[in-house]
């Protein structure tokens, strides 16, 4: 391959085959085993396309998608912070800004800053799209846990608490999804998949 | 849940989420598993972003991604027809066809009709949108086939031939495409990686 600039697009889609082994904590909503962040990514992508008339704001549909598209890309260099480990989370900002420079840094400069600035975008959580694109993010994996019934939350000890607390954003994105997060969770909690908090 | 609407969108999302276990022939680019119809779906609508400046027609990149992303679904119903399985091949289009009503059918009419469209009009590949996608779609494992040493190719028996003849579609979306999927399948049969054709 003579051409630079198609052979840095190759490396940079070889590099992205790699999401489909990054394991997430959550499983898939039948329970069978647990998701990667591609087919992660695939879903909620769909779904904002679905779900986009509860967005709370009117927002640029297209940009929503394609930022799902690229919003987990740096987990091919940094794996999956999981959402309830403080510690992971603490690290996660910082490894993932120096993974940013890796992944994005292997497409040619215009397509690599256009990535990197929806990335940016997603992370700020500014934008109505960003905001938008977040809830869904978050939606889903409540959705997988209470379908499969709470096996995630259980397996991990959570509480009712944490579970509301870490998914508030949905509410900044969308009211109509928040307000099914919290239904969710509170049948979760009612039928025991979710500890009740230590006094 | 009293919001009809909502219900179906959800049940549609949850339906969805079965496409991350259908099974393709093909493995990820590192060989270590077969991929799924989902995290597939994923690849190619980021790629088609990436390699969007080698598509023969000026595109609509909006209607290329979510074609993209809707172009599998019915294979949570029908199931994968591996590409060289010339009997599953000739069953593949009624059993879609009936698939394509379940699945589309499952959300509310407005957006059946439009996703239905979309995966009618990847199929029918007349447009300048469907031609690259479905260049797209085929690029894709013959760079994993490639990038795995041939590891599908070879359990599979296929013939360079072949594998040239189910591509050919490469090129009505993209010349610079079909060129490297020449180059990959050439330098595959030279590896032994693809079968000599029985005389």
């Amino acid at each position: 391959m003579n051409d630079e600039r198609l052979a840095s697009q190759l490396d940079f889609i070889k590099l992205a085959d790699h999401l489909k082994s990054v394991t997430r904590r959550n499983y898939l909503a039948g329970g069978e085993r647990l998701e990667n962040s591609a087919e992660h990514s695939w879903h909620i992508a769909l779904m904002a396309n679905v779900l986009s008339e509860y967005s709370n704001a009117n927002v640029d549909l297209t940009r929503v998608t394609f930022m799902l598209l690229v919003h987990d890309l740096v987990e091919v260099e940094a794996g999956d912070a999981y959402a309830y480990d403080d510690q992971a989370q603490s690290e996660r900002k910082r490894k993932e800004e120096r993974a940013a420079k890796v992944v994005f840094g292997k497409l040619p400069r215009d397509q690599g800053e256009r990535f990197r600035l929806l990335w940016e975008e997603f992370e700020a959580a500014k934008t109505g799209e960003a905001l938008f694109a977040k809830a869904v993010d978050h939606f889903l994996p409540v959705l997988q846990n209470y379908s499969s019934r709470g096996k995630s939350w259980i397996e991990n000890g959570l509480t009712k608490e944490q579970v509301l607390q870490y998914n508030a954003c949905v509410r900044n994105g969308s009211e109509k999804l928040w307000h099914l997060v919290v239904e969710m969770v509170e049948e979760g909690s009612r039928l025991g998949w979710l500890k009740k908090p230590s006094k």
